[in-house]
């Protein structure tokens, strides 16, 4: 048993000045991160909760120049479907919106759920498997925070076809992507979200997403 | 446009330490939490990514003791079979686990994702229709370090049949039971994760989740 650390206000004050400068990243510099910057950031990543303690995050660095032109592609056809998915007026805002990174990120790491992992022996998965990606999820945004508070920013993109991104990366057929992260440093910073910022949409405050019950 | 704020060393350490000491905490003091800390962490919760600024999570706020105790009920079932799931030796190892602090924590949180919502304009969901729970995840994940920085414990429920959960605190049937938490002051404070303090599992480091493609 350890003595457990009391956060103070000044370190509070920082943390919800992360959170609200976290930002999903779009348009990133060409320099590389710093080295051993991926694994620091990954050791952290792995702090997150699990269920069970099962781990079930898996990270993927993908270096390749064809493997990565590969998950290109399949951007590029996916968000064209999905283009066609919306109005014409939002259509045409859609397609200005720059909406992956891809072309500039120095380091790209897709994260994957392992659902048949055997760590954590099924502990809380029986009524909600779905545990196992959330876990995923969890490791990710860790990933986000530790990497926003050494200046680096991520971008998720999620526009891709999961079981393409498993084949161009080679990884077993039943880990399930989560998404597509791109990181690097910011080419700009903003406190306020891009989709804000071009009027896709707002954010609401947290008393309209509140029941009582 | 504003200037990005540059996060220190020190910033940077204690959120390490944040991040190793947040905990599942499964035994809390039955004192209430301090007034208005549930709507100052949920609005740091709602600075959470969310796909296409969907903003799809939505929490309830348990506090009728009917409610409280159909949900404890339903754990109690799910709790049972889960149990039978397991080999003997380890559900005798499990039944020792006290699982939930739902007796004892002064806050129930249950999160849902609304899958429906119009906000965000589908963006981003094309493809990976299931971004709008991750989204309730990553604020789920938030509040759970918002609150430790604050002295409070979290833990996360997943041993609950997401149906009667959503039937037990009337809310629409659309909306999908991403965990059901319990806030409160811990009892006892560890950085070790308590399944490995007993021994369930250990934890891995974080080279063995990490591919190069």
């Amino acid at each position: 048993m350890s003595f457990a650390p009391a956060f103070d206000a000044e370190f509070r004050a920082n943390l919800r000045v992360l959170l609200a400068w976290r930002r999903d990243v779009r348009r990133f510099r060409c320099n590389p991160l710093p080295e051993g910057a991926v694994e620091r950031l990954l050791e952290l990543a792995c702090l997150a909760p699990s269920v069970g303690l099962s781990q079930p995050w898996r990270f993927v660095l993908v270096n390749d120049p064809s493997r990565r032109a590969e998950v290109r592609r399949n951007f590029a056809v996916c968000n064209a479907e999905a283009l066609a998915d919306q109005t014409p007026e939002r259509a045409a805002q859609y397609a200005r919106l720059k909406l992956a990174g891809l072309d500039d990120a120095p380091c790209h790491i897709a994260v994957f759920a392992d659902r048949e992992t055997t760590q954590g022996h099924r502990l809380g998965r029986y009524t909600m498997s779905e545990m196992i990606e959330y876990s995923a999820v969890a490791a990710a945004h860790t990933l986000w925070l530790a990497a926003r508070a050494e200046g680096i920013g991520m971008g998720w993109v999620s526009i891709l076809d999961p079981r393409t991104i498993t084949a161009i990366l080679d990884v077993p057929a039943n880990w399930k992507l989560i998404g597509y992260f791109c990181l690097g440093f910011p080419e700009a910073e903003d406190d306020v979200p891009v989709l804000q910022r071009l009027r896709w949409e707002e954010r609401r405050p947290a008393a309209s997403f509140l029941l009582r019950r």
